[in-house]
């Protein structure tokens, strides 16, 4: 990934249209969307918590929701408490729990660069207790260097 | 990260405002802010050809660069074809590059997810030619399994 002003190459390599990334980005590239997911990934379901989490309107709420699960990431599921009406609960679909890579990455960078101090969270292997992290790595599992990346057309 | 509807959690572990996946989604959660990334990522680095690429207007273009920018994603680095006047020039900071993570991560999960076809596009080892990977690891590189990860409190 070139850090150069190279000057003969003008345009990306892929148009958006056919880009994975660009699209990821157009789908989920909103603020609200992405702390939405947070509270997923927290296991956080319910409305009025995101409301009290977020300090998010009812109606950007509700719109985002909205979108997240025509997405497809986020799905209703019907829940009811003692002597109360049904509401919905919003959890992750599958398509939604492959995002973890993306906030555990996106987690790594904002401790370093947004947060700029250590966080009080942090991500674990349930099995063995051990801090799970995410890296770049080829096809061995080994790790490569940010330095090294390189995009090609296939 | 939990999927099932967990009656008792109410409230995500970490509050926005002390949790780097929200800071990180805060600075960054935007449409084209992510889009322009994309483009320094492709080396795309002329606010011309990121017009061309995008479609993006001037004033939205301007405004993303200056907050990008003021992030410290990216730098100005004047540059200066022959016979036309000094241009600003976008490139990646050491910070920006430290984005490739997330960036490979989202391309992965836009190419079964959003795109929903291979990507005409790939991220190599420029050392080995080996494609690389975006993979959530132990501490001594082993994968670990979406299923198995747990948000924890340090």
């Amino acid at each position: 990934m070139s850090n150069s002003a190279d000057k003969r190459r003008r345009r990306a390599l892929v148009p958006v249209e056919r880009c994975p990334m660009a699209q990821a980005a157009i789908l989920l590239g909103d603020r609200w969307m992405l702390l939405i997911l947070r509270e997923a990934f927290y296991g956080v379901v319910r409305y009025d918590d995101m409301i009290d989490d977020l300090g998010i309107s009812r109606s950007v709420l509700t719109d985002r929701l909205a979108r997240l699960v025509e997405a497809g990431v986020l799905e209703r599921r019907a829940y009811r408490e003692p002597s109360a009406r049904t509401r919905d609960a919003y959890v992750l679909t599958d398509s939604g729990r492959q995002l973890a890579p993306v906030f555990v990455a996106l987690t790594e960078w904002g401790e370093v660069n947004a947060l700029r101090r250590r966080a009080p969270v942090v991500t674990l292997d349930r099995q063995s207790g051990a801090q799970v992290r995410c890296r770049l790595v080829d096809e061995d599992g080994e790790p490569v260097p940010i330095e090294r990346l390189v995009l090609k057309k296939r």
